[in-house]
């Protein structure tokens, strides 16, 4: 007769899953533990949004960046694409990929601070999986719903339309970018509001998500760097190549720019930074330049 | 005035996804080049299904595999999982690591071997990212659909019920492990037909995944060695060991068995190994050993 004793890496999960803490339930047929993940189907009139988003040590997090932060970056990160998507998040799956057991510690903090965050927002890690990479990985896939044909993308924006970003730019740097947090009240507000004709969230750069929102949209655009709202020792070239902001730029026709500078209920900073153009008449920046961190320079 | 250039990844994203062909676009909103795919909900008798799965050059494939061969798996692999769920796939984002430039060729025939399976199936990839890593990685993530409330996990399995496996086991290298066929039309059979107690599939080896089965169910089990059907050249050992067989494994309860035996529409092999037993009884396997490969050792 034999035991069947956990393998490692079943022990592993279990302690890391742990970590996750008490899962919210409502709607969840099997979490983990299982080979899949069943949720039980959403309102019919939402739409499903769906979206993956990784960090890699040596290149979104550092050897001395805390480990919660690297876990709780991975995560933010994905959070943000569901903002700019005026989605709310619903259910995450988690693969982290680590090298041996003496970097498991350092792991067990990431998934920590993950699971700090996913519980702030009452959302459900139901699954995921390790693998073995020479370098520390988290790599987060995220569902959530959106009301149906309600969300915008990249290639609504109109030539007129004027250019919006919330909050301050310039500053993701030393640390910002490890605790910043996804603007998802802000873009569920403004989809569910019909303000935005384009939307993405800023990742690498005014200089760099400026051209991809102009390229779907087929249009030009004027930006006046004196608008640029700058955090604390920032310049406006840091806010167009710095990257990691991830802040929502968004384009609204003008008819409903009165409406939506009245009507908005945040905090956070919103501003007019420019307007689209045709395209013909290209792309203007008071020669602030447009490229942005490119991950595989 | 400025240009727009795309930055290189961009461009990078821009070639590979063509390597993706023309995706079926029935219910899909928003695809690649957006920040998130945004899909139109499924009939409300759905669950959904989550998955998440990676493949690492170095531990899932070798520098030699060819890349094709390695895409494949990385798509084939999450499909296994869904399979064991009984769902139906409907859309992929993919997550591709990669070390560098001169890596770029290697990565992008990966795509095409994944693109080819996704459209085999037609399963559309909606979205993913590059991420920049020590090694290739690919990182499949799935969403899936199985009737509502019928997705078997791995703790139904009660005294008494059957176990049975599909295919033929212990003959996975050097080749099937990168080119099987995921077993998803016997898993929806099986689970629209409501046969098993319990389901997962093989992919650890029978010696690991077994006590998981047996874990969740919190059951004992017999197995009868004589009986594990073998591919060629392997042994009852290697069934146990080697892992990465990629069929399934579930328990029937006996009433249901004869009309499984008798209704089972495909040419994979079907066959009893064993049964499961009070949980105080044990876990017999005429002493083969009870642990798999185990990715973290």
């Amino acid at each position: 007769m034999n035991q069947t004793p956990p393998t490692r890496e079943d022990f592993w999960i279990h302690r890391w899953t742990l970590a996750l803490g008490r899962q919210p339930s409502k709607g969840i047929r099997h979490s983990i533990g299982h080979d899949c993940a069943v949720l039980s189907p959403f309102s019919s009139q939402l739409d499903l949004v769906l979206k993956t988003d990784a960090v890699v040590e040596g290149v979104h997090f550092s050897p001395s960046t805390p480990a919660p932060l690297a876990g709780r970056k991975a995560l933010a990160r994905a959070l943000s694409d569901l903002a700019a998507a005026g989605a709310t998040p619903r259910a995450a799956l988690l693969t982290a990929g680590c090298p041996n057991a003496r970097s498991a510690p350092r792991l067990r903090e990431a998934y920590r601070g993950l699971a700090r965050l996913a519980k702030k927002i009452n959302l459900p890690v139901v699954g995921g999986e390790t693998v073995r990479t020479r370098q520390l990985l988290l790599s987060v896939s995220l569902l959530g719903t959106v009301p149906k044909n309600t969300s915008p993308n990249r290639s609504g924006a109109k030539p007129g339309h004027l250019l919006f970003v919330t909050g301050k730019l310039g500053g993701s740097w030393p640390r910002r970018h490890l605790t910043f947090h996804p603007r998802l009240a802000e873009g569920q507000w403004l989809v569910r509001n019909k303000f935005p004709s384009a939307m993405l969230d800023l990742s690498d750069g005014l200089g760099a998500d400026l051209p991809r929102l102009a390229r779907s949209s087929r249009i030009g655009f004027r930006i006046d760097p004196g608008q640029i709202p700058l955090s604390p020792r920032a310049t406006p070239k840091l806010a167009f190549t710095r990257g990691e902001d991830y802040e929502l730029l968004f384009s609204v026709p003008p008819p409903l720019t009165p409406a939506l500078l009245r009507r908005w209920p945040f905090s956070t900073p919103l501003t007019i930074i420019g307007s689209c153009l045709p395209i013909r008449q290209g792309c203007h920046t008071g020669g602030l330049p447009l490229r942005g961190y490119d991950h595989l320079r």
